[in-house]
């Protein structure tokens, strides 16, 4: 089925946004449904949710948890829609290899499951385009950059691996802007980690992203890198759990929270 | 073994109050080690771990978890100290019940329990009195009083139970105050939840707090709420799991941790 991207997705209510994807729709979220809250996914069984929720609260950073669901239930809390077919991508971990990316994951859903919503950068793009900070990938239309680090997360039980980031250009006279606008925003990332030179996290190649697509980065301009949602992702990838479903990187589940629901004073 | 209660004890550091209370001396710390975050304690077997872990997650006001232990481990990331030794008091529940309260929980300690160091308003206290707010149990020498309150906290797995608060009287005028330097504090229950009539929160009697000992509110007087840290606990007396160790209330774990790592800007 052919679902069309509309014009504009940052219109769309979350309902609406669940609807295209869940109709076939399958592009990053990026920009879509200002100012409700996006969030990360990985569901694991019940058996792995404790080291899952340890690995959070021990990268807070990076894993920001919004709500994790009952042990097989579909929706959450924070998220009305379906959980196997209300975003636009997924990944799903076969002893820690991403053995397929797919648009739906009703097939292999399992009663054991629980799904944590883990906080999204994204969620800070539209306070960064109303202080007049521009966002390069969201003018591209393209998927957010993301880097596996070399700085190892904090382990918990059978989980660890590396800190993943995104990156952002932001003019150098607007640096300040961009930290202050995103520090306030704590349960989703916060302020970023990192400012400036990508080789002092291990980065080599702004140009080639581990997850999502390259941006450029124009003269004048300084690479801000925040902790990125993917980072539970790569634990899983390093770590090995038997079964693991995630969202493909860039295509979030928009959230029925509020961005303002995120805001600190 | 009697130890006395130093003269100065807000200048103690962690490593020496930890050595009087492992030394015999119990007593709340209510105003001890001024800078250094204290805890809420509450150990339970790994297999009741997650219940905990994900109680807090859901209800984060009242239960901001600051560090978690492997099991049997009895020092954390955060307590350079003895766990089973070095708080002032300890609670010991069989089945729900605290069947004891003890000063030492070695002979109970078990190699599956994994410890919970949960955030306590105990730290934004030296704020409180920073900012010309006097308080009025550390004026007093006693206990801060506590209460059960009607509100139910959002369940997790077999944990559930009521809201449980601290209570301090701050003068009218110094109410905003109160609130505006708490609330820098999110990660030790931030700002008041509640700030007025008890009976709102189904608290019938100041004068009879469920933990803790009174303290009295003056003419001109406000009685301000916050989250407590105590709130687990509530949860395990009225969920009744097998086994759980928790601090006596008001009697916490002094962390290496500074009270200024929990400040935002």
């Amino acid at each position: 089925m052919t679902v069309a991207t509309p014009e504009d997705p940052s219109a769309l209510s979350p309902e609406q946004a669940r609807g295209l994807f869940r109709e076939g729709l399958s592009v990053p979220t990026s920009g879509w449904s200002g100012g409700w809250t996006q969030a990360n996914l990985l569901a694991v069984p019940r058996e792995h949710a404790y080291d899952v929720l340890l690995f959070a609260q021990r990268n807070p950073r990076s894993c920001p948890v919004l709500d994790v669901t009952e042990p097989g239930e579909v929706r959450s809390a924070i998220f009305g829609g379906d959980l196997r077919t209300d975003l636009p991508g997924y990944r799903v971990y076969v002893d820690g290899e991403p053995a397929d990316e797919v648009r739906d994951v009703r097939e292999v859903w399992r009663e054991d499951l629980v799904a944590f919503l883990i906080g999204c950068s994204f969620t800070f793009e539209a306070a960064l385009l109303e202080a007049g900070v521009a966002v390069r990938h969201v003018e591209a239309g393209s998927n957010v950059p993301m880097y596996r680090t070399d700085r190892a997360c904090r382990p918990a039980g059978g989980l660890s691996g590396p800190l993943v980031v995104s990156m952002r250009p932001v003019p150098a006279e607007q640096v300040a802007d961009a930290v202050r606008v995103t520090s306030r925003y704590p349960a989703v990332h916060g302020a970023p980690l990192h400012v400036g030179d990508p080789a002092a996290l291990g980065i080599a190649d702004l140009g080639a992203p581990d997850f999502g697509d390259p941006v450029e980065v124009r003269d004048g301009e300084v690479p801000l890198f925040w902790a990125c949602g993917v980072t539970p992702q790569a634990a899983v990838m390093a770590s090995r759990p038997p079964f693991a479903i995630g969202h493909a990187p860039g295509m979030m589940a928009i959230t029925d929270a509020r961005d303002s629901d995120h805001l600190i004073p």
